[in-house]
């Protein structure tokens, strides 16, 4: 008798097990905020072509500035720029950030950025594709990470902003500490 | 001899709970486009700015359209739209979208966007990336949120889009049901 | 005594397959890449709109090209392209890719791309959207597909590029594998 209630005991013990496996909801995949699988903290720096400064300059305007506002709505720059990591504009870059942005306040600097970080080094190899908005006025803004290749398959995260340095539009370096929430 | 059965039957069990957990592979993880675990519902508005109307403008011309075919093909236009709960322009906006569509079809209107939509209020702080086909001529179609911030952290899903009025290129208004799969 | 031994064993048993089950990290999740869910592969196809080929051409400049360096920097082309299984263009198209491109380097041609590929055929119906630098001079490279609708509902995965011919910038064909890892 007792080792029939054993028994059952463990049959239903072992069912139970089962359902809490099987049921979690996709829902109720955690991850923490504080702690991603992966963190990469680099410098983006900036400077825009003005028709003169061919060797230096990493990026260029392919649309003009509306006349929407004064802060340049509309201007659409696209860009080759170093990765550092740290804020000096002539350490070795580690990435390249290639993509583009725009302005889109009538009221501030704002911006919308769409992009890709290439490494090439011993270090990583691979892409991590990353696009959101870029709340100038505000301390740090969160935009996504949306997907990654090589060492990065498969990647998301949140790639936080924290502006380093604004000279106006003509060169501008921006704080990018990426934090990779899903790595494989 | 019966304890012995039983023990083995006991351990047979539990290996097959683990094998069930452990194999049970991530292809199988379902989501149900009717379950979302979230879905916000709203109106976005587009004002385009025609060398006048400032005040009211939300959105200008960043490229203008070539002469391939006669629906605007290659026009580009940035976007800082307000978002609202009901199709009324003067609502109280939500949420603001900031990105950006161009045209991209000879025969019809036909868009493609890719914007972020910005939270801040009490309800809900945080962002929204989108992007994705706006087919026009069809009454809804589908986008996708490839990722979020905020009360939003590295949410993913769904954003369909209802053409609630379209006069010509100056103002239209769509309205987005954005249901999300992935919540955190 | 055997009989308590055997089931405190049980439940310790037990116990470990719960401790397996529910620790697994989100971050342990394994995609092979070698393994994907769902795999297409398309030929792309593009004819840029040189003001007199109207009927043929199927993409169109939305913004000129820079000063900065000879390939074209910034020059962003809108695209409703063909998508083919083979490389003839004349084939029937199984898809349709709507996006946009821009060269984006100073000493070489380089691009970066976002787009959607919109299935409606018997075999599939849905889209797809993909971002990512598609780095010309590299025989191939991969892309991240960020998100996908219908019968792609919530899909996840790599597109990767192989230059097919490339005439200029007037037409060229890329080769687009594409491999899901997460499908619904």
């Amino acid at each position: 008798m007792a080792r029939l209630v054993e028994k059952v005991l463990c049959i239903l013990f072992s069912l139970l097990v089962i359902a809490s496996c099987s049921v979690s909801p996709v829902h109720s995949r955690k991850f923490k905020a504080s702690e991603p699988c992966k963190r990469i903290v680099l410098y983006y720096h900036d400077i825009l072509f003005n028709g003169t400064n061919v060797a230096n300059a990493t990026s260029a305007i392919a649309a003009n500035e509306s006349k929407l506002g004064d802060f340049k709505f509309g201007m659409l720059v696209v860009f080759d720029d170093p990765m550092t990591k740290d804020h000096h504009l002539l350490s070795p870059p580690v990435a390249r950030a290639q993509g583009f942005y725009f302005y889109d306040m009538k009221t501030t600097y704002n911006a919308w950025f769409a992009y890709t970080l290439l490494f090439n080094s011993t270090e990583h190899k691979g892409t991590l594709n990353i696009m959101g908005a870029d709340m100038m006025d505000q301390e740090t803004r969160d935009l996504s990470v949306v997907g990654g290749t090589g060492d990065f398959f498969m990647a998301r995260g949140i790639a936080t902003f924290r502006t380093d340095t604004f000279q106006g539009t003509e060169y501008f370096r921006v704080q990018m500490d990426i934090k990779l929430y899903e790595c494989y």
